[in-house]
């Protein structure tokens, strides 16, 4: 393992993975409505929609093309989202190698009417669900343009993960 | 118990709830195109994406924001399409007891591109939702803004609801 | 059977109501970024969106409504979009009688902001899976207007499978 490659260990656990990535959660954002950030039903957790919120509150808006955010700093954005997405599990699993797979996220971009690369974008939360949990980040995805988001927020990710039994 | 406050009774069951903040729930919508109204699988209910429909057909239109439909109408709209969920669920299960939990709402937002209040919007069918569960009706959610709905409805929402066993 | 009527034998499996509809199945649509077509969780099957793309690879773009296209070509592309999606259960089950139920859809149309039909457009997948899985076929759903999709397709569309055990 040598972790000044930024590659992650995939041979580790994830939280290995995520110290050879050079990356620290933070805590998990609170809920800014009547909503929590996740409900466990059997094997699965759903995850409320995360943004691309720095440790210190900031969030990134915008809306993404035609001469607004550019696409690689809105992969970032969703790499962060996928962060605070994973300060979610962590905080209500504990320990991120209770997760089984990853099964599905839906990358929703605050979009100009014309854009056309999402996938691009929502790549920034998958490549990092990948490089953290190695073949179980492996996920079925949807990513699309929304109209608006909230606080004009760049991008929101909601997830499905599964959990061992 | 005083229903005159219009806070439901936390402590009843969700039809003494529903009774408790004056509601009575209509008949359940029926689909307007080839999709049913709900599916169940396993112990999970899926409800298709309901709207703002009041009890004689009548249904909420327009933009939310910028001039359009303000947040406190909408938030009333988001709260109507709660009761239109809820007809669906008792339609479906007879008794909304059979409820176990909330999980998953998505809360679709007929916006302005420059809108960014969706959460305050779809608090409407959250609070109406753990007014009438209690805390089984604490859910995970997106609150998101969509490009158009169908019929200019203000706002539509779908949910994933679980049952007793 | 009557093939010639085009119209599915309800009381022949999936496969046979496929050939009396005259249908052949491309080959699953490869991903186009860093996430897989589907994942199976327990008995469920989580389609990743897919687009109205032609057996060649051409794909159907632009907005629909408002001049741009229309509801009946809109219709076509859901229907194209279903097919695809069969393409992926097809590879990924080796035969579509292992399905048990389709049970939701989302059913993205990339609209006009004035747009309101979303649910005729969305009919063409809603009637294939219906003619190619009778009552099986029939499914929650919601059908709803995008700001912006991926390449500036017309329809995206994604679901979730039951299947036998």
């Amino acid at each position: 393992m040598n972790s000044s490659t930024a590659t992650a260990d995939r041979t580790g656990s994830p939280a290995e993975r995520l110290a050879s990535l050079g990356l620290t959660l933070p805590p998990p954002p609170p809920p800014i409505a009547n909503f929590v950030t996740h409900v466990r039903e059997g094997n699965l957790i759903y995850l409320s929609g995360q943004g691309p919120r720095e440790a210190d509150g900031f969030m990134h808006t915008g809306k993404v093309g035609n001469g607004g955010v550019n696409v690689a700093d809105a992969y970032g954005h969703a790499r962060l989202t996928g962060i605070n997405l994973l300060a979610v599990l962590q905080d209500a699993l504990g320990d991120l190698a209770r997760v089984r797979r990853v099964v599905k996220l839906l990358g929703m971009v605050n979009a100009e009417p014309d854009f056309e690369d999402h996938p691009s974008v929502i790549n920034g939360c998958s490549d990092l669900f990948i490089e953290v949990f190695a073949d179980a980040g492996h996920h079925a995805r949807s990513a699309v343009g929304f109209g608006s988001l909230p606080g004009n927020i760049t991008v929101e990710i909601e997830a499905i993960i599964a959990l061992h039994g």
